[in-house]
């Protein structure tokens, strides 16, 4: 179909600013996987140049008559066109960065940069007093941040839209609540009637040669093509797109600790195949730029744990696990590291945590960072804060802030970002149920090794999609009904009530 | 020294085309080390948009504007202070591109590539006809660009001056007449008189994992810095500058032939010091953009011929050698060693020359080059105009296109690059008469594997000085002399004389 004019130059000038975007997370890729570290501060300008060429084209006053003129040449059109969800996309992301002063936003960047230089060394001292005027800072930042928009919403409101359009804090408060309630029960009954569960073979030793070979083995097997994705080693894995055909993932492999290498991969793989199945039509515009970090966590949680932490999967996987450390799995069968890679352990690092404890995580840390920024916690009164809802969510005694407050770096560049990761694990689950009951053979097909099935249905519902739909215009769409904690809470009580063989009250 | 605010602001823009420049070359980088095949043409649109904006930066009035300024700001400061030469190198670059319009730069880089493909195509087949209508739309494409300049001018002068500021085409003719005669009875004396050689020994089998463990260890001991440099494995060998502090080399191996793999790192190690040298005040400016190529290949055919090819650095560096091929130099010492990497025998292929017969390749570019671009040969006659000359100055027979005339890619890109890579050796031979002359102790320093007082020589010479001086500036300031061919053949006649045997007076 025939463009209007106007659309055609809107997306010459956002595809210039999409390369520049891409260049971005090449530069970045770079700097952490390839970079001599002597390149560090060449490096951070090379970076700064790009995103404020990338800014100073986006807000121009051309892209505003462009896109005033696209939507009164589109509006007719349906809602999820190609043209009309382009505009409207844009103009989101239009409207929002052209109402920050650029100042403020390299105010901001600049930051980021010292509160994590600032958070590396507190960590490392474990001392929160080296952390708390970069917090400060930030606090005060984003609410001049917030001041820059409609003072009529919730200033949490504007930071999490960064992370996840359309979710509002009351949507958050009101899902969180449900799912706190149904985990802190599911919690307390495994511990106190579950089985015992031996995770020690984990802790073996596993040369961290073998373990590349296993993971590419396993990705491969799972939709890893080698002449569209990369696979790389990092300190703090991500995954991203440089280019349509150009995929890039990472993981970090511990000798003593196997499941991080293996988990991480399939991890970053549910990330990188979104990535991947965007439609090729959005490919250099906005539209490919994939912006609910809920929608994008709920792809990576989906390979990492309904497909990796599954019984079905390691039917698949196991002679291939086994054949690659023979020596380290010769007393151990399939159902053995099944349980243990599923053992639940309430435990002080979000990172590390299973599946049942994980969201209590990041249920914390988003009423601690929402208290923060509506000035109900003053930043010093953090760590005791934090310290009272560990022992609250997960009945253990926080040793110290390098184990506590200090353990991510998310706050340094924001807030807003955490509730994202528990959302990606409900809205997995809702997908999961949906997927189930369009592929009923679906763990059969996994048992045997078998994706495409799978990977088809994700792309056709969910990743061709690109970023035309919100979150919850997505699952509206695909699985017809709005974000709910429901699905991830009875999948919790089926999963692990068969593992600790709970009877079905205890975790109703 | 507070520069004038009009030298501050075009260092702004400056500065920020430096990034785009580099973050160019890193985008190629990536694409021929890293990249997965599948993001080509990502990659391709990529590049486009990163040169695209960086000429339109450039080319800007803004900038002609800022260049008027500072010329008359700086014009009573020493020809060779930072600012004036900054404002020449810049005013120089900006005359250029300014005349030439965006749209036969964009014809020109697009029919590049397509050229290319033609090429590879055509040298897999050995059949010029398929390459020579993209060699006559380089022509004609090439005759459009030199109309943009000064008519008064040569035509080759101005493809000649993009990689050799200040050289021209007379100056060119002159001193290869004067190499060729000296070359050509050097290589029948070396045929008539000279010593056997075998060189059987280096192609006996290396296994590439340890040429690469070894390749690290040489380069480590002749100044790589594995936290400011990276060496990577290529098809076609090149260096680049991503940043200061970050200088990437690259080579290949072949488990047949040694060489190539050390010689290769030798060069582009030599390639790379010469970026890693450039004065940090230089940083981001044009002034750390290297512009006489002759130069640059004076720098790597230093390390790769008068160092690599040396006596003195196998008597250093064969232990090592030894050590990491012990079966295959068991019945090998040091002195054959050194011949068989010195071997002269006339060949059909340019990149596998012998340091004697390697710029008779280049005179014969050259002059077909030239040839073409003032139309005194048509393209269709060009194969045979080249198999003439290779019988000419090279006494062999060219069995077919691809061992000829197809060969080198470079006339998919364009024409008078050629010269530079003989101007190299040339300057290389100079320069190294003048460092003999202030370091008497060299050979012995290199014997013993002490390359610190070479490296400095070169940085405080030539590196530092980054491209404030064009070529014959830059010999007029270290050596007190012009371009010259004779210390190059003097060198050679010394050093194959020996090799060879000949009497003095055959190679008078």
């Amino acid at each position: 179909m025939a463009e209007p004019r106007s659309v055609d130059q809107l997306l010459l000038i956002l595809g210039e600013i999409v390369d520049l975007e891409r260049i971005a997370g090449l530069l970045g890729w770079d700097q952490q996987t390839m970079m001599p570290a002597g390149g560090a501060s060449s490096r951070a300008r090379q970076r700064a140049t790009v995103a404020l060429i990338a800014h100073e084209r986006f807000v121009s006053d051309e892209v505003g008559r462009l896109l005033d003129e696209c939507e009164a040449a589109t509006c007719d059109e349906d809602y999820s066109s190609f043209a009309r969800s382009l505009v409207r996309v844009a103009r989101r992301h239009y409207d929002k960065e052209r109402l920050v002063p650029k100042e403020l936003a390299a105010e901001m960047s600049a930051a980021a940069s010292s509160a994590h230089e600032a958070w590396v060394l507190a960590r490392e001292q474990s001392d929160f007093e080296r952390f708390l005027p970069s917090l400060e800072t930030g606090l005060e930042l984003r609410r001049r941040y917030v001041a820059c928009f409609d003072e009529e919403t919730h200033p949490y409101d504007h930071l999490l839209d960064d992370y996840e359009p359309g979710v509002t804090t009351a949507d958050v408060q009101a899902i969180f609540a449900e799912l706190r309630e149904g985990l802190v029960p599911l919690v307390r009954d495994i511990r106190e009637h579950g089985a015992e569960i031996d995770a020690s073979m984990v802790h073996r030793t596993y040369p961290v040669g073998d373990q590349v070979a296993l993971v590419e083995q396993l990705l491969e097997s799972i939709g890893f093509e080698n002449d569209s994705w990369r696979l790389d080693t990092v300190v703090h894995p991500f995954a991203l797109r440089v280019g349509m055909g150009d995929i890039r993932i990472t993981t970090r492999y511990f000798e003593d600790y196997l499941p991080a290498g293996i988990f991480g991969a399939m991890h970053e793989f549910g990330h990188g195949l979104y990535e991947a199945g965007v439609s090729p039509e959005f490919d250099r515009t906005p539209l490919e730029r994939l912006s609910s970090l809920g929608l994008h966590e709920s792809q990576s949680r989906l390979w990492e744990n309904l497909v990796g932490r599954s019984r079905a999967f390691w039917e698949f996987a196991f002679p291939t696990l086994q054949k690659t450390f023979p020596t380290q799995f010769s007393d151990i069968d399939a159902e053995q590291f099944y349980r243990a890679i599923n053992r639940v352990e309430p435990s002080l690092i979000r990172v590390e945590a299973d599946e049942v404890t994980y969201n209590l995580h990041i249920i914390m840390r988003f009423e601690l960072e929402l208290a923060l920024v509506d000035g109900s916690l003053a930043p010093e009164d953090l760590p005791a804060a934090w310290n009272e809802r560990v022992d609250d969510y997960l009945g253990i005694d926080v040793p110290d802030d390098a184990h506590g407050v200090l353990q991510d770096p998310h706050w340094c560049f924001g807030f807003g970002y955490f509730p994202t990761y528990a959302l990606g694990n409900l809205v997995a689950a809702q997908l999961w149920r949906r997927v189930g009951g369009d592929i009923p053979e679906l763990a059969d097909q996994i048992g045997v090794g078998e994706f495409e099935p799978l990977r088809a249905w994700l792309v056709e519902n969910v990743h061709a999609r690109g970023s035309t739909l919100t979150l919850s215009e997505a699952l509206d769409t695909v699985v017809g009904e709005p974000l709910a904690a429901r699905p991830y809470l009875d999948y919790l009580a089926d999963k692990f009530g068969a593992i600790y063989g709970l009877t079905p009250s205890a975790t109703a």
